[in-house]
């Protein structure tokens, strides 16, 4: 294998571009074979193999800095420099991160994982760069989907005319989801450029039946008036030199093109727009690219899919229900849903602040809107959700996925912050399904609870079935009890809490907590004033439930109860990349954890 | 006064084109009389009044929805409907809030305060519209300031062929300071369309030495051209009709075309680029239209103030220092560094999520990054803290400005939540200056302290000056010794609580925090075991130092401080708009207050 040869660039740009083809193929085969082991994004890193190497065989990295906006397409990258090894256990630390991370190696510029982030830190380094009077080369990498990210503008805005400033549209029409919106479609214009092409065919058509020094003439005269109107992408009218469309898989072409513009992006910033596959090379990915952006064995049934199904029965009764994500629709478990009702499904594109006040928006005219979003994404909103919904008390519905710990996508993805951040409003309804069955009460609530904004948050699990029939109330529900200490939890983290009961051979009062806020501190106090100590255990930062209570329980001086407390959270570190079983169980959630607590106070 | 007889659009439009002449002179006084008396943004207002007339007179609100972005220039909005007497009192509840907010009038469609959100709304409202089969227009006025913001792109991207969806560009070429950015630039190119006007200044004399069929047949074939290539704004690349540049104060002409809109905007979303003047119409306002974005009266010294001279001293003998704004410069005290460091000082424009990002950037490249943000736009950028500062440990400096209570700008404006958000973060220092010497001290730490982001927050206040000459360090400090009670503060609220200890006829120990992370919790523990009870005040919400002081006792099971514990926070209920000292007059952050709580317990 080439690849074996290959510890750095440095050794990538001893080969011959025939040697670079074969390069790209093993590439794709060492990713094909590491994600079939480990999961993680597979499409999106097939889809980059050859600008990967182009980029390596042409700049002088780590001296010139590479940004991946997103990151989850760094696999060859990774493979390039020296992190072969570390890839076996790609997703599993101290395995490899799935994402970009300085801490990992000097190759990785910045961190990434959130979309849309990459020309702001490219432009940073870059001005610090010429501050420091330093002379490299900085390169974005960011595919079109990120494109949809308001920050990309506002970077953009700012770019001011950088020199040695290269961004590679890696356009491959796909975000998480099929990407969407104007720019896609202007995207796929200057694509085809059907319009350009026309035109330059009838104009030579025309100018063929003119006198020789007249179509000169003309052709000049053309050729200035493109000029005067600037020819015009939008990139070039924010100010970069616009180059493209390539083929992002003519390792050739690219690696001449890179090498062009290494040569003259000494005068103002490059755009290159490379138009790649998703899943290039690996046919059931090209199939199926959306299956394929992330790779993962056959799961349970999770909370996602129970949404999925469960917002379905209800928008058949309702009308008014509609529902929107930013580019999480597969992810969401909504796939169906946009596919029964196409009009009343809104998939904004990784446009996070823009789905909130949105749905602010949709919930002012009088419907139900559902906002579909990944815990980690939803902060990029926190001013929207403040700004438009909570200073409004508008009837958003906010359902929460992979809230709390994020797994293998590692730290860039923590979930832990969403109750902390919501609880700061007082209007918010915060609930924390544990089973499969809350979930569905909770989504029949939520679609008739029009006073006040409401949030699910659940994590990226299995929905846990529990056989009951009992109805949802805006309180707990006592799932047994026994003597001495209660303890209370939020979320799916039932069996965590029956194991620990197991392990620490106690018998404690179980409380599914089921609502966060408005939290049901009549009864909470009741049955605290029952046991010798309180249990609360969340799978959050200190300063969510953790705070609704101390901040009721202080004001009000129950200071008899307050010191029954013993909470359980999530570290206020940044976590590290691995399963979220594994995840908890070395955390202060761990059933073992529970059980100690349990223990001495049992 | 002609405005005497106008309670609603409905008498608006029986006046006659001269009247609404001498009607937008009229309000203009208004308008002056008014923030002259009550402080407020005054050159923007001046310059929307004839946009804001012909509106009004070809519009049928409240039923068609008009949403105003930023919301500081409604004033002749709200005095066109209904509201002359609220405005006797603006920015001074019951008075109008100085932004539009539907609680105060059916004519307000959606609050505003921050910037760049009116798409996204409007959206939402059209297509919550469409679905409910309701048949109106939607009209969002946004200023050129605004399109610095994502959000805007976000939402342009949605637009999604909407019908009677209208923009008007209220084009100003200021936002709070002047626009910026690559954006500016454009629109300042459509305005001259120097390039344009060129070209057919040529053409026609290219045309004109033609036979005359040729020349028609060339001149037919330009016009394919232009359409082939679509003659091309940038909104119109995004699917918007654009009509424009027109004179934003010709209120005849603004009636005409705002007439043919209404009629021809039943097919596609259409934007109408307006040009005004800030402040036209006061002299003052227009010469210095930065002053006058808001008024006030003259002022003793501010934190910004102290903040702007102390950064200047210290960059002049650290060139590593940059200050980064977004679109805050005078606000943040900025405009001399901005002058005196031309290439160390960026102005992002309206961006927040781009500035925070940017000054990653920026620090990874060894610099030393200032970011000056007022705390309720910081809220814009949570997730950019999180993501690209605090996973990466990088050492930006915020420097929290208007953080606490809002006062006059009202609840869109609270800055409440600043401590709550950044203490989530371990490593990220919070500082808060009690008074002008502990912000030069503070800010001088700040300038050496690479190890961590750090912020030091601090309201618009006057900066207090105490005589000392001691050392900054990471603990509280002592200002005077008592008995019985301790009482810990953070920010210049020691005038507040020496007015409690008067009132209360008691004899505390008085800590000022400084250093609210890392908390000194050694010395804490120390000082609590001496008193009876512990009064902790602090201007946010229950949740921020609150929380780390709570998270750290209960974890390491310090009942007995806890015990004697009493938080005095600002309410998680929305603020209403008057004076910042009246907001604290009224909160549980009272002299009357803690005088109370000083007497229960001393």
């Amino acid at each position: 294998m080439i690849l074996d040869f290959i510890s750095s660039p440095d050794d990538l740009r001893k080969l011959s571009v025939k040697q670079l083809i074969l390069l790209c193929s093993e590439l794709r085969s060492e990713i094909i074979r590491i994600t079939s082991n480990n999961g993680g994004h597979l499409g999106s890193n097939l889809g980059i193999v050859e600008i990967t190497a182009a980029v390596h065989y042409i700049f002088d990295c780590p001296k010139d800095k590479l940004i991946f906006d997103v990151g989850h397409q760094s696999y060859a990258h990774k493979l390039l420099t020296g992190r072969r090894k570390l890839m076996e256990d790609l997703r599993s630390f101290p395995g490899a991160s799935g994402f970009p991370d300085p801490k990992e190696s000097e190759y990785d510029s910045f961190i990434s994982g959130h979309a849309s982030t990459s020309l702001s830190a490219a432009i940073g380094l870059a001005k610090a760069r010429d501050i420091n009077g330093e002379d490299f080369k900085i390169l974005s990498i960011i595919g079109d989907g990120s494109l949809s990210g308001g920050m990309v503008y506002e970077a953009m805005n700012n770019t001011d005319n950088l020199k040695n400033f290269i961004v590679i549209l890696n356009d491959n029409q796909m975000s998480i989801s099929e990407s969407v919106g104007a720019m896609r479609k202007y995207l796929t214009g200057l694509l085809s450029s059907k319009s350009g092409l026309h035109f330059r065919k009838v104009f030579r058509g025309f100018l063929s039946q003119l006198p020789n020094n007249l179509s000169k003439c003309i052709e000049k005269f053309a050729k200035n008036f493109m000029y005067a109107i600037k020819g015009g992408t939008i990139f070039e009218e924010l100010g970069f030199q616009y180059i493209g469309p390539i083929d992002g898989h003519d390792i050739e072409k690219l690696i001449k093109i890179f090498k062009n513009v290494r040569d003259i992006a000494n005068y103002k910033p490059v755009i290159i727009h490379s138009v790649t596959e998703k899943g290039k090379g690996y046919e059931l990915a090209e199939n199926d690219s959306i299956k394929l952006h992330g790779v993962e064995k056959s799961y349970p049934e999770r909370f996602s899919d129970v949404f999925g199904h469960k917002i379905i029965e209800l928008a058949e009764k309702d009308e008014k229900i509609v529902c929107i994500t930013a580019a999480m629709k597969s992810g969401c478990g909504l796939t169906k849903f946009a596919e029964k009702f196409p009009n009343r499904f809104f998939d904004v594109g990784i446009a996070e602040e823009h789905a909130v006040t949105f749905a602010a928006g949709l919930a002012k005219g009088g419907l139900k809107p559902f906002v579909a979003i990944y815990s980690t994404f939803l902060q990029r909103a926190f001013d929207q959700i403040f700004h438009d919904v909570f200073l409004q008390n508008l009837p958003v519905r906010f359902i929460i996925d992979k809230a709390g710990f994020p797994g293998a996508d590692g730290k860039t993805h923590s979930g832990v912050y969403d109750i902390a951040l919501l609880q700061n409003f007082d209007n918010f309804f915060i609930l924390a399904p544990s089973s499969k069955y809350e979930l569905q009460k909770m989504l029949e609530f939520a679609a008739n609870h029009n006073s006040s904004p409401l949030a699910i948050r659940y994590p990226k699990s299995e929905a846990v079935e529990h056989a009951r029939n009992d109805d949802f109330e805006i309180s707990f529900r006592i799932v047994s009890l026994g003597e001495n200490v209660a303890i209370f939890f939020c979320g799916p983290l039932l069996n965590n809490i029956l194991e620990a009961v197991n392990i620490s051979k106690t018998n404690p009062t179980i409380v599914d907590v089921r609502v966060i806020q408005p939290f049901d501190f009549d009864k909470f106090l009741k049955i605290s004033r029952d046991y010798k100590k309180i249990i609360i255990v969340e799978e959050g930062i200190f300063g969510g439930l953790s705070n609704i209570i101390n901040e009721f329980l202080s004001s009000n001086k129950h200071f008899d109860v307050l010191t029954k407390l013993i909470f359980l959270n999530t570290s206020k570190s940044p976590v590290v990349h691995c399963s979220r079983e594994k995840q908890i169980q070395t955390s202060p959630l761990s059933a073992d954890n529970i059980a100690s607590a349990l223990k001495n106070y049992a």
